[in-house]
């Protein structure tokens, strides 16, 4: 079926035991990490550009503190990637944009930083869509080829799905970090609006964050971590909060969310969430048993469109001043969305912005009753084709309501991976984490 | 007294009803400004780095389009600086940073793309101190070359005070437009936060946005439209109401802000404000007579320090990421100030953003009975000396609150500048001009 045949993806979290022994170290991680990329590379396309040397060096570092017993952090020597959009010294931030072919950051972003200072061995960067929005890189879905990995955190959801990173940083505004981790079948985090810091990368729409692709949930938590204790959160914003990785817990009813999208869901895929939701022993809310989440659910009719049209507004003086500079550097598809929103009043803008805080009290209703909404990651596996990245209509209610979400790699659906959904309260990250982890409990065989 | 003898700054929008008869051109303007550059220049160093050609070719491109009956907007051809944390294309942004020295953009930052397609004449970048933050660049004011021009905006100020631009671009997280606008003589600006696009700027902080420097209300006004209705604001804020030139109107009362600072104000500056204040003929609410104004007063004690400790803990990972690159390139004060907010958690900082929430809910207050608070725009005339830009603590509540404000060059203390400033209501910036343009009637010598 794979013709890429990846392994499951190798969790950092659970060989660092090892590394306290002396049984297996971080460089020797990182060397294994290093043959599967050179294995799988050159079908795979998940990487912009490669620093080997200097992961090497993070390594070997971290091989030495590991051994005298003194980590920097949990993620010490962990080797990992960034999408293209955070910029990283040493390496071009091209961001997936031929507009941006060359251009070399003059310092860390404020991710990296924290990342180095944790001890970790960057790779390299890894592939995106064109500025995070458009135009496909040439990457590649290890499950299969001929299909896309999904985006715009392209590369970093195809290099942790190929086995080859337990984690890489990703950014999501519409759903481009739980549809490729859906994909590619990752984990994907995206945490609450704001959590954490922006500062030094090209992502800064309104409703747009960082979040991680990983090997684990405890490779999620402890990357996430790493980067909130060392660089915060946005400015005006708190922090992820952080700390030990949060136990199980069953939430006391789950809200079961069918957006936009969810009438595209394959009769498998949707099966699969059934069975996931019959298993949980737990109330499970619905538009036809819970007012206020129908409620929710009639005001996100369309929130797709509106939601691209947010950023595509947001987003206008970039594309217009690069055009300016390299008018051929940008593809029509990216100007076609730009020009379709050009009429877009400040006024209609200021609108979009009411509509989409209403969302948020709407959700805060339903939370009174339930402590996570579930859905799929998309409406199926990763669809065949690399021309687009699949349909992101079921992820964009997480963008839009700026809660922290989970897409959880606990389903096979026609021999591909599929992601669980999952939407937390804002600013309880970790009471989301709780919940992943008993809902990965519910879907084990032996659960 | 004045030894650069800077003549009245000159206006633009004066000049433009010249430029439809022909009897003057945008290029004749520029020409004008160029002169008294090269004049003033070798002694005042307000600019980090110039662009003359390009701007005799805007400067052209709108002369023919003026004389054509069709500018393409009330700054066509305006000659404008920009401070040197915003981007433009084909110009270094070195922040005032050694640390950054040689770093060439990408592309324009929205707000010069948005001068750009309005016809104005980009001169080039104005000086600032380090990062915006701290050590001061070698930058006279125009008025006294041992006085500081103030900071962080300092050549964007000096530029306009000499009377070489009708206008130059700032930014303002605690007083960087408001101060060295009084401290120079110019009219500052600095609008609702968010309403002017910060993409592309090293201007990020949670209270800081992009503010004008200008000659008078009008160039002021003119040149913000010009960013707002092309650039829009920050992602998720609405853009600055723009149109007409708004008429004068007299508030229903003053509010007279009595705040950290305010001891320091001298006895010839405080019977400046006295003298405007009797004048007005409009009720003065005090802490004395209005207890929501004392509320906001109290609330206001020691605001300098924590705005920042706020701004500090937002650059800690700027800094630290710029000191790894280059741990010559920073000054000890930058460091040192970010060395003494290192210990500051995430709680802490929650808890400034709260106790900066609670002032924007005591100003709600005030502005019950108030439709403007008036206070100086800095305890007196620029100071003596280069090594500091001046105090800052009347400033920095227009920055905490978000609201707009303006900096009015109606006074003359011991024969310099001090300006007059005016807190509005966030988002009706142009109710706050309004309002300036009563002030300016009441302040002059025949109203």
């Amino acid at each position: 079926m794979s013709v890429l045949s990846p392994p499951a993806p190798t969790s950092f979290q659970t060989a660092t035991a090892l590394f306290t022994t002396g049984a297996d170290t971080p460089r020797e991680f990182l060397e294994r990490a290093l043959e599967r990329l050179a294995e799988t590379e050159p079908r795979l396309r998940a990487f912009a550009a490669l620093d080997l040397p200097r992961a090497r060096m993070a390594a070997d570092a971290a091989t030495a503190r590991w051994r005298a017993g003194h980590p920097r952090s949990p993620v010490d020597g962990m080797p990992v990637g960034l999408k293209d959009v955070i910029d990283v010294a040493g390496l071009p931030t091209g961001a997936g944009s031929p507009a941006l072919e060359g251009f070399r950051p003059w310092h860390d972003s404020a991710a990296a930083h924290a990342l180095r200072l944790a001890g970790a061995a960057i790779v390299g960067k890894t592939t995106t869509t064109e500025l995070a929005l458009t135009y496909p890189p040439d990457t590649r879905n290890p499950h299969d080829p001929a299909r896309t990995p999904g985006g715009s955190s392209s590369g970093s959801a195809a290099a942790v799905g190929a086995g080859i990173l337990p984690a890489a940083l990703g950014t999501q505004a519409i759903g481009s970090v739980l549809r490729p981790a859906s994909f590619c079948g990752t984990y994907g985090f995206k945490p609450t609006f704001g959590a954490l810091n922006r500062g030094g990368t090209r992502d800064f729409h309104s409703q747009s964050c960082l979040g991680v692709l990983a090997a684990s949930l405890a490779d999620v938590w402890a990357t996430a971590g790493a980067i909130a204790t060392r660089a915060g959160g946005d400015p005006g914003h708190r922090a992820l909060r952080t700390g030990e990785f949060p136990a199980p817990a069953a939430p006391r009813a789950v809200a079961l969310l069918e957006t936009e999208g969810w009438p595209a869901v394959t009769t498998e895929a949707g099966a699969a969430l059934d069975q996931f939701l019959s298993r949980t022993g737990v109330r499970v809310l619905t538009r036809h048993n819970h007012p206020a989440l129908a409620a929710l659910e009639t005001l996100l009719a369309g929130a797709l469109d509106r939601a691209r049209q947010i950023i595509n507004h947001e987003s206008r003086w970039l594309v217009d001043a690069l055009a300016d500079r390299d008018p051929h550097g940008l593809s029509p598809t990216l100007l076609d969305r730009v020009d379709r929103i050009r009429s877009l009043t400040d006024d209609d803008y200021a609108a979009l912005l009411d509509w989409r805080t209403s969302l948020r009290a709407a959700y805060e209703q339903v939370l009174r009753d339930a402590d996570v909404a579930v859905t799929l990651s998309a409406p199926g596996p990763a669809p065949v084709g690399l021309s687009t990245t699949g349909d992101a209509a079921l992820t964009v209610p997480a963008s839009l309501l700026a809660v922290p979400a989970l897409s959880l790699p606990v389903f096979t659906v026609d021999g591909l991976p599929l992601g669980l959904q999952l939407l937390g309260t804002p600013h309880r990250d970790p009471h989301l984490v709780a919940i992943a982890s008993w809902a990965e409990e519910v879907t084990r065989p032996n659960a």
